[in-house]
């Protein structure tokens, strides 16, 4: 695996094409748009989602699709989960049949209820044998400073998952391998809502005990939902669970946390995004997918369901915590 | 199990006793210092380790042992993991042999690597059977000011630890039990180590991404030797585990993290030790500890070595991160 195709050039897409980059990779990377794509080529830098980080001179940027994936020994696809399908239907013209697929998207579709992998193996007719998750504890900006990180690679085919792992591995990316695609999706996918559960208890005025709580049992359902699913209930203590909940929860950056801190002080789900400026929390969609799930495989997802009824059922913050607390005492 | 003696006055026994009392249970509290008792006795407050605290009235604080422990249901141990030995061998003149012993200390002892329910069945007489650890993500003070939390009470008898359990429940204090002894102990002991690990990492100034990489595979070699020694690998996943470490790892007043943050920008660890005022950082003395049980057992755990060698050999803190991240690649 030397040339790689990175779909998508956003902060996590252009990060990880400059880690392939510094691991001695090929790199091609695809923005949507030109501007984004030129500025890359002439400048080594992608001001508008990296601001200052200098990238690797060899990385190729191109907007041509069929320019990007030429040659490529394995795509990696680094769009926004909410348009994952909808790259796809364009993508999946362009490659190669048999080529490898990394996934960087987390996230449940709405409505039907998929994974990303499954999205890809659908919408995009890829084998699942075919397809590596990448999760973990991966703040883009961090990792593009170079600061050191572990991260989870999860395939069907173990083989292919360690032969992206030796594609990506440098001093400060240290990444780890696994089967458990399912485990590290829905893991990747749960933390976005305890974090979301995590800033109620801030905007309650609540303090680290509370917070630390939730996470815990937070976890803990998310586990019970991903076994349910065919998960290994170890992944959710790993790098894609545990892992990415604190780097995410400990984040001042973290758009869930913010989001959560607005509604923990009373706002409305509405007010609340449009104080964000609009930004989309990922948490809002996630726990209204989760639920769904958890409704359909007969889950007790309590931390889950608190915060659907905060955002989509006018139930008080405060009430939120009396829901969790008051539950029958019972083994961990 | 209505009536209960709290021994030591510390600023965790003095919140427990203030959480059972809130439960509704008739508490004893002992101090080792009568000025301490006093205090409480006449003032409802022990302004030295939870100032600004309102104890209820209920709480009868006192420095007679035979007084304290006269007719209690349970007997709690609230005394510091360093002292617990000494004050055993005082303690179990007065007990009433068979009396539940529910104990608040963590730590692995060094040179024996006794955990501290052992040491309070060796050299209290008690049998294993009626003792519960209690573990979890407990910051005194939020549980002082009544910020819910959740807690863990384990104990080889599962109807001990639900007994235990019923009787400190409240609005804001919420037990889940299990019969993980070895689990509870151990990982309340080990997060000690990851905490000074993560202010290491702070002290280079490293990210957000590069603690919670330590706190997960931290968390993973802890887990491993709790396996070693018997325990569940799902209780570090737990309120004990990921729980306690979160709530620690979090604090701004964590004294491992502080530690580790002066020893990560250079000191020695007497240098770091004197700038922390003389203050005992648990994770300075369960680094070795903890080492001498995986060396004993044989179980891998490169963070401790890592934590370790900081401490003990002057290992260069960055160092230790490179020692930590250019391992093999392997599964997780």
């Amino acid at each position: 695996m030397q040339r790689l195709a990175v779909l998508g050039a956003g902060s996590w897409g252009t990060t990880f094409a400059k880690v392939l980059a510094d691991a001695g990779r090929a790199v091609t990377l695809w923005a949507r748009r030109a501007s984004v794509a030129e500025r890359i080529s002439t400048t080594a830098q992608n001001p508008e989602y990296l601001p200052g980080v200098d990238l690797p001179r060899s990385i190729a940027a191109t907007s041509d699709l069929d320019e990007a994936v030429d040659g490529a020994d394995a795509v990696v696809l680094a769009v926004p989960s909410q348009s994952l399908r909808e790259n796809l239907t364009v993508f999946r013209d362009q490659l190669r049949p048999g080529v490898p697929m990394v996934s960087l998207a987390k996230g449940v579709e709405i409505g039907t209820g998929l994974r990303m992998s499954e999205i890809i193996e659908r919408v995009g007719g890829v084998d699942p044998q075919h397809i590596v998750v990448l999760a973990g504890p991966n703040l883009a900006l961090e990792i593009a400073a170079g600061h050191p990180t572990a991260t989870l690679l999860a395939g069907v085919d173990h083989d292919l998952a360690s032969a992206v792992a030796r594609a990506c591995a440098t001093a400060y990316f240290r990444p780890f391998t696994t089967t458990d695609v399912v485990g590290a999706e829905i893991a990747g996918t749960g933390k976005n809502i305890i974090a979301l559960a995590c800033g109620i208890a801030d905007g309650l005025g609540l303090g680290l005990n509370t917070v630390a709580s939730l996470m815990t049992r937070g976890l803990a359902e998310v586990a019970r939902l991903g076994q349910e699913l065919g998960a290994v209930p170890a992944t959710f203590a790993g790098l894609s669970g545990l892992g990415d909940l604190v780097a995410t929860c400990s984040s001042p950056l973290s758009r869930n946390r913010s989001l959560g801190r607005r509604l923990g002080i009373g706002l409305s789900l509405d007010e609340a995004l449009e104080a964000s400026g609009g930004q989309v929390a990922e948490g809002v969609v996630s726990c209204r997918s989760v639920r769904d799930l958890a409704v359909r495989h007969d889950v007790d997802m309590p931390v889950t369901e608190a915060v659907y009824r905060v955002c989509y059922q006018h139930l008080p913050p405060a009430a939120m915590i009396d829901a969790i607390m008051s539950r029958p005492l019972s083994t961990e």
